[in-house]
């Protein structure tokens, strides 16, 4: 089974050029380059994103964010939690418990997590012990939501921070 | 060429039939699903969701959805803006002008459009006058935005619509 210790990714060319063999390669990644050639951020800063190397190769990786208990519209009673994005491993690494390595280090917050599942990993997300949530248009754009609820933690109800509720408006 | 005429969807079973066609299915067709065998929601009533017919089989679609100006983070003025999403042209009838079509279509309303570019799809959206943004990792959560300005209208700067930035802090 290998090492499964989940690490830090560090800001520098070579978390880069590890991420060019990730199928999501987009404007996270491309910012992340930008800011480095700019100097906008310093080389082996802290990044966003947590990995699984496999000697010294990157063989998994995900995004993790904390989002502050006011602009929370998943959970019931509304908290801090983690949105996590961009879980994936490398095709010949798969099945090898690499996803389900980092799905439970974002567990270890205990803090509630939301994610956009991506088509066809619905069953993925429900044997980690996510569940999907009633669908809101205005709220969830076309995503496929899972959630995880730590102990005491349920779904939030349409409509209780009205804040941040937006209109579904006729065009 | 054929008909590019785009219509608004209506929610039915024969919709939902034809939405089995395209690759991205999830949690807004089921929603529709679960609303309509409960009847909460009725038949014939009409979708966020916009399309074009070849005949009587649904070949493109998208879904657009009007936000308001409140909750805007990234245009320059804040102001209503449609959110584009599930934009996709059955394989057989694509480079038809189907999902140009599409796109003109929601030009038409002469609002800041938003949408997120799929892997790969940043060359299209270029071509539809679509421009990336920069990227604002609380904000755009692992998403590759690309949008359409109007005259008059730019890009918005992080932080001017305090009551809608996320925290980026440590875990």
């Amino acid at each position: 089974m290998g090492n499964h210790e989940v690490t830090r990714l560090l800001v520098n060319y070579k978390t880069l050029e590890e991420f060019k063999n990730f199928r999501e390669f987009g404007a996270a990644e491309l910012s992340m380059k930008d800011d480095l050639e700019a100097n906008i951020i310093e080389n082996d800063s802290e990044s966003p994103f947590y990995g699984i190397y496999f000697g010294k190769k990157l063989v998994a990786r995900m995004s993790l964010y904390k989002i502050e208990a006011k602009f929370d519209r998943y959970f019931d009673p509304p908290q801090d939690y983690l949105e996590l994005w961009k879980l994936e491993v490398l095709e010949p690494y798969r099945k090898k418990g690499y996803g389900k390595a980092l799905v439970d280090f974002a567990k270890s917050f205990n803090l509630p997590i939301k994610t956009n599942a991506r088509q066809g990993s619905g069953e993925f997300w429900s044997h980690m012990g996510f569940e999907p949530v009633t669908y809101q248009p205005a709220r969830d754009r076309g995503e496929s939501p899972y959630v995880w609820y730590p102990a005491g933690v349920q779904e939030q109800q349409e409509n209780t921070t009205p804040v941040n509720v937006e209109s579904n408006q006729e065009l």
